[in-house]
């Protein structure tokens, strides 16, 4: 499995992505899911990716042969905006879907991919996009600043208490850091080296990249500091009535606001 | 949807669950999913339930249909261990599976139910089992001291960090709640009111029970701590070392023992 996201923020974007891919626990293998495609000053695009990875490898493939081939309809040089860019992507998506069922023998196999793509377009806003394996897209909006694919759910509560526009971008990159590291605590399919990259408004430029795994200084202390304060919040909780007392009573009073529900004999 | 969990450490079990359950967005309605079934002195049986409503509520039916009935092949008043009462569960739940695939005419609904079952049986410890559609079943084990059903993800990393067998009752339902609270609110198939029950080893009784809803003073201060504390505590994560130097600097030094990865142009 996969986990990735990309947060739009006021400041800019954050993608964040794991390394971990497998055809079956006995075949785990380490790509980086985080593709960087730079036109200095002119657009910058960065492609997150999940799913059958000959299909997403297929997609990636083909957008750097149409970079190449002067010749090519389309490529990602000619996106006017990033939306063009996420409806190229997903064309790329469903024909490598297709052409992998049509030749393929096995029925069985999932070949669906699912993209995020952020960046910028000279004399556009940056942007976030979700591409799904049908080809369509969805985008950000203000009151949903993130997006992710794969193992999302893990790592979606921080998100969703903490990221709002106004973080500031660094802010931003913490939180994926630890919806990362809570999802790779509870879920072995998503593991390290880990790939994160701040991206400046209007900088058109590839931002600040960093690669960081269990051992790296920074990610050790961010795990730890993250550990032991939740522990310490986890502490502070209020405690139930009837530990106030330092005995244990029952039988909660209506003051507490609890109603003691009574045991049900079905 | 649901999310049900149960925890097992040394003082005794904890059981949670929300009472969301739909078939639809549309269709959205509120059951509790926690039965207690309770021979005092003698054996207390806890059963959270998840999956189709119409499958649990026939294992449920048969239970107590099956304890009225004194010519019953066995009930739930015969478990010699939490065991057998798990595997008795297991059939009922395979027998009501398979009776409404046979009458039913739409073999697109999902029939599957899974069930938690924790309680103790007098010379026994107490104990935990989660029950799968098929009717087998697992238990909990020191290192695995909790078991979920449903939307078990988003509510598991703070699982993950926190409990261990050596935590007290009390401790161990707070986590329940923040887990349960994570997940609302990532997750709207998942919704109060909530059930919590204490059981404290050997009480061989139903044990402190307590209903909540956003607007239960306790439940909505634990939840306003919660947030609050939780954003203090990001607040506090190390900051990356461009941020000291007050001005971003794109490059990281090796110091901080992060490598900035290349830009890869793919």
């Amino acid at each position: 499995m996969t986990y990735c996201l990309g947060i739009k923020v006021d400041q800019g974007l954050v993608f964040a992505s794991d390394s971990r891919t497998s055809a079956g626990v006995d075949d785990v293998r380490t790509y980086s899911k985080m593709h960087v495609f730079e036109f200095q000053g002119e657009a910058l695009f960065v492609l997150l990716t999940s799913g059958n990875l000959a299909t997403t490898q297929s997609v990636l493939g083909q957008i750097n042969r149409d970079l190449r081939n002067p010749e090519a309809d389309y490529s990602l040089r000619h996106a006017k905006c990033l939306y063009d860019a996420a409806e190229y992507i997903g064309r790329l998506n469903v024909r490598a879907q297709k052409l992998a069922a049509l030749e393929g023998e096995n029925a069985d196999i999932k070949l669906e991919a699912t993209f995020i793509l952020g960046g910028q377009v000279k004399g556009e806003e940056p942007g976030l996009f979700l591409i799904y394996p049908i080809g369509n897209c969805i985008s950000t909006s203000p009151h949903t600043p993130f997006l992710q694919i794969g193992e999302s759910k893990y790592g979606k509560p921080i998100l969703d208490r903490i990221v709002r526009p106004e973080l500031p971008l660094e802010d931003a990159a913490r939180c994926a850091l630890v919806s990362l590291d809570s999802t790779m605590r509870s879920n072995i399919s998503v593991g390290p080296p880990l790939d994160v990259m701040l991206y400046h408004t209007d900088e058109l430029a590839a931002g600040t990249s960093m690669r960081m795994d269990f051992e790296t200084p920074y990610y050790r202390l961010l795990k730890d500091v993250w550990g032991r304060e939740l522990e310490a919040v986890f502490n502070k909780l209020p405690r139930f009535e009837w530990e106030a007392n330092q005995s244990r009573v029952t039988q909660l009073t209506a003051d507490a606001g609890i109603v003691k529900a009574p045991a049900r004999r079905d």
